[in-house]
């Protein structure tokens, strides 16, 4: 068995566990009452049926409350795999993948979603393995007028939708630089602002500090219709301080758009965005795309092995956490697929009054540890046999 | 089915899942590879079989290395129900423990732990819940100079063991204050110093602010003969923050002695402890008691609930995490065990050297921007459907 025969661990466990076992297993791994499905409408599902991809629907729900009404939103996730062979011209890439991806767009728009978001550098192959700038730097496109911007605001508009996408950014004004940055597009189909990617990873095959430099955007908090939204793009999931400055600013929905690979973080891929969930008392959306891309030429991946073309397989694997730490079963490991949650947004609230965890977080003392500990005479904390702590 | 008749989460797994789906449910679930399992000597597992509690053995590899030799350590974490009721004297409950940990030290030593670690407040009930001051405040003795401390510094000296044990302290120096407090002896028998918990809880029956406040020791790290370690206690597990400061402090193993129940935490058990470890490249071992504990009097959980006299049950399943995000399977969810486990504490450098956690972390901006977030006049960086950002 390889680990692709695996293809979703959600369905493996259904399979072989007894009912009562399964229950108990679920509520320790997932925090899940079995309940928690959303029934999805039928032209959601049709869509998704003929197009080939998954589509599955969970819901969160909140205590009701004497002075606020429930504030439900519907958030839809997708991850894909790429469409054409990365030889095809840059050009006919962006739109086998608009294509395929528009489909999923009106899949959630039927299934009810406010708010969608896709998978990192959506437009493109995840092509900075390679360390190679041409062709790959000509999928970059300018946040607010570039053409897939302008294409997903119609959507957005059409479909009274919030859109978050995430893609390869051209600065034009300012050096005609290139950055990793999310687009946020409110349900009129305006330009809401974007946020860029604020950690750079240099690990494994991910040499993305070649083509872009750490963002300089901080921690926008969108405030939309439909609640107030945050991004954290991909390798800024491994900091938890990037997370908490998005809880900060008042998030109450961040998504995690994402492209990673199995055996470098599949173990971590539970585990980080759902800890934020948890730390920050909102709620989070970590998004991979699926798939083996191939390239033109062979790259190395910095660890003794062959040169070789082929980046992945991502593990798609796409999931909700919640405040409470709870979670949805991921979306597959290698297939397409919608994954729609509705959340009540009142459960951040009830979480930060029931944990206390923003009560409780002595940001002030944080402040200053953080600033000693960057400081170039930074001691640390040590304290040695000899009994005398040194600081 | 009641969730106590599932007693350990990875058996269960065991018992049903056919091998090949098994193994990569636990690389996918736990990262681990199944040779990692530790023999232990029959010493060690025939005291563990002749008093009934569980004991298991694993390892955590390490690259070889060329210039650094590998630095295996061994850490045993113990954890256990109460003995005598708590109507019986303070005294008697507190050696009734004594004795049964004793033993469970004596394993360790015979499966040679270099250093050992407690659940929270070990040598007492968890009666926080109650409210009551009195005889509770009785358990709180000195650090330094409270019997047991003194009790543990032989152990620690016969067995050449730096035995980190969680108390209840009382100061006699500052108003006779009481503080939920750590305290490290040197495996020359020495105390060593203290760490007091950084973030006291308030939620469920957790109402330890009744008792004492926010620690004021900062974040220290012990650097002894086998490692650099540090204890995060408790409800300090909830704040990335707290565990940060102890890897930038210089921390390879954080200990996190709890006491936290099943429907409260456990779905955040398995995340909170190894998202840290992942983060500040160090290894965790979190640390929680077994059993349910009945109270002479009734108390109330401030959640609607009838009055009542049982606190529990405490879920056990103490576990390691590891810098890689891989972690241990869990001791029982309810019986009495030790946790043995071999460390390569060369993994944590190698893994900031693969990951790069710590170079990307920008722990400038975030000291800013914590400084920022906790003044009072701190507008947070909203972006609205206007374009006009406020910040």
């Amino acid at each position: 068995m390889t680990e692709f025969d695996l293809k979703n661990l959600n369905e493996c466990l259904e399979e072989y566990l007894p009912t009562d076992k399964l229950k108990e297993v679920k509520r320790i791994l997932y925090g899940l009452d079995e309940d928690q499905i959303l029934d999805l409408p039928d032209d959601a599902t049709d869509i998704a049926h003929k197009h080939g991809f998954e589509i599955k629907g969970y819901r969160f729900k909140a205590r009701e409350e004497q002075i606020r009404k429930p504030r439900l939103v519907r958030v839809g996730a997708i991850q894909n795999s790429i469409v054409l062979p990365t030889t095809a011209s840059i050009e006919d890439q962006r739109v086998a993948i608009w294509n395929k991806v528009k489909t999923m767009i009106k899949a959630a728009a039927a299934a009810g979603c406010n708010i969608v978001c896709t998978q990192e550098a959506w437009t493109m192959p995840f092509a900075f393995c390679t360390r190679e700038k041409f062709p790959w730097c000509e999928f970059a496109e300018e946040a607010e007028n570039g053409p897939t911007t302008k294409m997903l605001a119609d959507l957005a508009k059409t479909y009274n939708m919030v859109i978050i996408h995430s893609i390869l950014e051209r600065d034009i004004e300012h050096g005609e630089t290139i950055w990793n940055t999310a687009v946020v597009i409110s349900n009129n189909g305006k330009y809401l602002g974007k946020h860029r990617k604020n950690h750079i990873p240099r690990v494994g095959d991910f040499n993305e500090s070649t083509y872009y430099m750490e963002g300089d955007t901080f921690h926008p908090v969108f405030e939309t219709e439909f609640g107030k939204i945050a991004i954290n793009i991909c390798y800024g999931r491994h900091h938890p301080q990037n997370w908490m400055m998005f809880g900060l600013n008042g998030a109450e929905i961040v998504f995690n758009p994402s492209a990673t690979i199995g055996r470098l973080s599949e173990p971590l891929w539970g585990i980080e965005a759902r800890n934020a969930a948890i730390a920050n008392s909102y709620f989070t959306v970590p998004i991979n795309r699926v798939g083996t891309e191939t390239f033109p030429n062979e790259y190395t991946s910095g660890d003794g092995g062959k040169a070789h073309k082929e980046f992945g397989p991502f593990y798609g694997s796409s999931y909700v956490a919640a405040p409470d730490g709870s979670r949805t079963p991921s979306l597959s490991r290698d297939k397409d697929g919608l994954l729609v949650t509705e959340l009540d947004l009142n459960l951040c609230r009830q979480i930060k009054d029931f944990w206390g965890f923003r009560m409780t977080q002595r940001l002030p003392l944080y402040a200053e540890s953080f600033k000693k500990a960057s400081e170039p005479d930074f001691k640390p904390q040590i304290i040695k046999e000899s009994l005398k702590p040194n600081n």
